[in-house]
């Protein structure tokens, strides 16, 4: 059986990235990180994702904080709410987490190579997407063309793949393929502000891309908001 | 001042890398990492190191050491002792550590970020060195061209550059270099297998490469070895 590493949020996309990659057939590995994100709240929705879609293993690395200073996801700096859907697409937001995929496509690489894997899925998109420069389709043909230069098992000849089963579908039809695939979408977490009680906070980026899509696919979103 | 992260491992290269960044006129941000290697000297090494040579600020990153798992220097496989310069230069060795340089440099390019630098200096070298895929110059010159892809600092304009000063330099011209720029070489560490009193064992290919560099440049090696 093929195996994969799936980076895995626990958000809408990377849970709907982990179902597809199972779908096609691979063993799945996920990955979550611990990167002093604000709220650990994503960290048991990845852990409830893998367990319900059954992947083989997963783990959650930890990142030092220090290195992601300067973010507001990961300080004390306030994450936007109830932006424009212009303000959103925008330029580079706040929530900017400096080179994060990198580092995360990075250590998924490594985690990959121990494990034998030689596909790597990540559930970027560059659609509905906020204007990170770490989700475009250039970045991710960069990283694998990295991958396979700087590993013993792309030197060898065999060839690394990054996968991006979303980087072209719309929020809507993201959802729309998560139920196509039974993916429990109450277990995932997208919101960057969440409540205390872990209630999403309704406004943010995260939670307005998110919203929009299950109204555009006509399909109620099972978590619960703290305001509607 | 501008400034630079320099990759730091208290060893022969990456201390002359330092060396080399801060005689450049760069306020050097200095950067280590502990990831399961199997002894911690070498990160002491790099603390002294960093002091001596009067980095702004060193920083140790914890990596989760199961990402690496699998290589000579994060597990329990005995690291190979008094191979031929043949062996040592055929094919990738026991200790490559997967995908060690794409993790440690993608964690230099978000401090970099963090701290506002647009140079990271890394110590690889592609002449006398251990047959490791990422300190090749393809892998470098990949690894920036991620860079400018992946971050804000890159899209918005400004232009990452990854230093590798030492990338065409034999080791006795590292050992020249280092004393020329009055580098106190008693205060690093090379050896893959340190003694647990801290002598470098002088038999693994790390010893081997930095004894030949010493012995080409007809200079003393201040360290202490097991057995010489």
């Amino acid at each position: 059986m093929k195996r994969a590493v799936v980076l895995l949020s626990g958000g809408l996309d990377s849970t709907t990235t982990l179902a597809l990659a199972i779908a096609e057939g691979f063993e799945a590995y996920s990955l979550s990180f611990d990167y002093g994100q604000r709220h650990k709240i994503e960290i048991d929705a990845a852990r409830r994702v893998a367990k319900s879609l059954g992947a083989k293993e997963h783990r959650v690395a930890k990142i030092d904080n220090d290195i992601f200073g300067g973010s507001a996801l990961t300080s004390d700096v306030d994450v936007p709410k109830a932006r424009s859907e212009a303000e959103i697409i925008r330029g580079i937001p706040i929530t900017y987490v400096p080179a994060r995929n990198t580092v995360f496509l990075s250590h998924a690489l490594a985690w990959a190579e121990v494990v034998g894997a030689l596909d790597i899925f990540i559930g970027v998109n560059a659609l509905d997407y906020s204007g990170y420069p770490d989700c475009r389709p250039e970045f991710v043909a960069a990283f694998e063309k990295l991958a396979n230069l700087s590993t013993k098992t792309g030197v060898e000849g065999a060839h690394f793949k990054i996968h991006t089963p979303l980087i072209k579908m719309s929020k809507a039809e993201i959802v729309r393929k998560a139920l196509e695939l039974d993916v429990d979408l109450s277990l995932t977490h997208s919101c960057y502000d969440p409540l205390p009680d872990g209630r999403a906070c309704s406004q943010c980026d995260s939670c307005q891309l998110r919203r929009k899509g299950f109204r555009e696919a006509g399909v109620n979103d099972p978590i619960e908001y703290a305001t509607s």
